[in-house]
């Protein structure tokens, strides 16, 4: 079958490879019906950190089960699953309280920009749709994955609520899903920060109300202006630098709260600083799977479009081109149809 | 009048000082009932760091009032009243948000370890007792002032609730306090991290149902194995150390939560350990005058008994040795009578 492969930096292949098997009893193999690459996957591909050996590709996806193994229960041959990027049991102390991306016999998926695809902890990580989806469903179902679950997870997390006002650092794709989960959530207002004409366009669609195209300083300047000076109930940090932190951090009222979402590279947080602006700090690996059923009724049901954010569709065969053209910024998100 | 100045390390002093003025409208003068020496005052007279000049001390009070500025409509001569260690008007927006020690126009309290004491925004400050106490919750309600009310925010911002398991980090007088917080709000089991045998003791007689005397890796192991493997849903910090933080943030469980109240002082944290573990950080200065009206009700009604931490009474003018007996840990905490 045909899957992705990164070799080394900027060196993704789209290669025959192995068929998946059932290995464990709780898997499942699925035929992968769409898939993607994450913001997540450039930094191995632009070589922060290099891959050590060829690394097998992909984690959000979703497709039609062809096979499941002894123990599955919930999950049956046929039905169209969406799963989360990180395996859980959905049983364990850490995933009953909701964070099913810290699951004890968790993991994070791989291989999943591929034709099949094996699912560990079948029944913990995918959820199946009341019914076969019609086509048009299917990129917004795909985002539900991973980034726009992600998104979801940095609104929740930074405690957005009716009427909040809200900031988000970062107009990729999470960042822009994020917008539309804020909305979702009732956020009264929802100030984007994007300085790309077509991000600027698909954060007002979500839901956007202000746009800042000013970063550092400047950015917080204009983010205490159009907060008569208070600063933001929410910040939705969704990059993952230091400068993206600190311009939430900066963004946030007294007491207000910072959620992040991106795998923080080299960012460093004061102690001192947080202490004295007493944000509330919270992020990590989303737990996608708890908001699973949720979400997949919310795109069921028409209410929401998150696969807007895919601006470039190509074959499997072709993912390379979508792994360039984001590492370009030429594409939002590339979709890939095997 | 008398007053308590700091003028270097180890050499604080009381001494004749001039007696406090209404400067401005929204001020009041108290006549100080009860004040005491606090865990952060023991930071600049241990030269950490050293004081530039002369400094009046003390940020914890109760009193009567002698004379208010023309401004200040709700506190009365006469009244005895409970202050915030934090100055608030209690209505700008940080205030009205419930973080009345980020207040606009706020800044600390100084100056309180004497028989006198001017305190700005009277109004937004100070709570007044139902009536005159009797003299035996006078130390309870001087523990609102600051001690407690530390310890209550600890635990709120660790998101105590009914049934959940509490770890407390730091014996000292806010962390036993903690202790007494978590127990109120509900808590089913209280881990107290203690060395000290009177401080053990008194922490389980706030509640702790739990001690736990091992630190560093041999602590981590103990709380993991107290809660099978998991760790804590709520950790209070409340030392300020960078070894307590570390302490307090592998003792959570995943998505848990973790509050901090003291003073960072060379505390380190590493963005990765955050986003792995994916607790929730939340601290700052205790905004004690949200919780000053329910504190008070507590004490009034004799429902807790937080004036406990006070193993040591003295009069003012011997104030250096309540210092020397909380520096040398013979005391929990000093109390002063003016």
């Amino acid at each position: 079958m045909r899957g992705t492969v990164l070799y080394g930096t900027g060196d993704v292949r789209s290669e025959e490879r192995p068929v998946p098997e059932i290995t464990a009893p709780t898997d499942a193999i699925i035929r992968v019906v769409a898939a993607c690459v994450c913001g997540s996957d450039l930094w191995p591909y632009r070589g922060m950190p290099p891959v050590k050996e060829p690394a097998p590709m992909g984690h959000e996806y979703c497709g039609i089960v062809e096979a499941v193994g002894d123990a599955v229960t919930t999950i049956k041959p046929g039905q169209f699953v969406i799963g989360s990027f990180c395996i859980s049991d959905n049983t364990c102390p850490n995933c009953r309280y909701g964070y099913q991306s810290m699951c004890m016999q968790g993991g994070f998926m791989s291989g999943a920009q591929a034709e099949l695809l094996r699912v560990p902890q079948a029944d913990g990580t995918l959820v199946a749709t009341p019914d076969m989806p019609a086509d048009d469903l299917i990129p917004h179902l795909l985002t539900i994955s991973d980034v726009l679950g992600t998104g979801w997870f940095a609104a929740d997390a930074a405690n957005v609520r009716p009427g909040s006002t809200v900031v988000v650092v970062g107009d990729g794709a999470v960042g822009l899903l994020g917008v539309l989960s804020a909305k979702q959530m009732g956020a009264a207002r929802i100030i984007a920060m994007s300085r790309h004409e077509s991000r600027q366009q698909l954060a007002s669609e979500f839901g956007a109300t202000d746009i800042v195209s000013e970063r550092g300083d400047a950015g917080v300047e204009r983010i205490k202006a159009l907060t008569d000076g208070v600063g933001a109930d929410s910040v939705l940090e969704c990059v993952g630098t230091n400068e993206s932190m600190q311009q939430a951090l900066r963004s946030a009222r007294r007491g207000g709260y910072v959620s992040y979402v991106g795998v923080p590279h080299g960012v460093e947080l004061q102690a001192g600083q947080l202490f004295s602006t007493m944000v509330h700090l919270h992020g990590g690996p989303a737990p996608v799977r708890r908001y699973l059923p949720d979400l997949i009724d919310l795109v069921w049901q028409r209410k929401i479009t998150p696969g807007k954010v895919f601006d470039l569709v190509l074959p499997l065969a072709d993912v390379a081109e979508g792994y360039r053209a984001m590492d370009e910024r030429r594409a939002i998100k590339a979709l890939l149809r095997p």
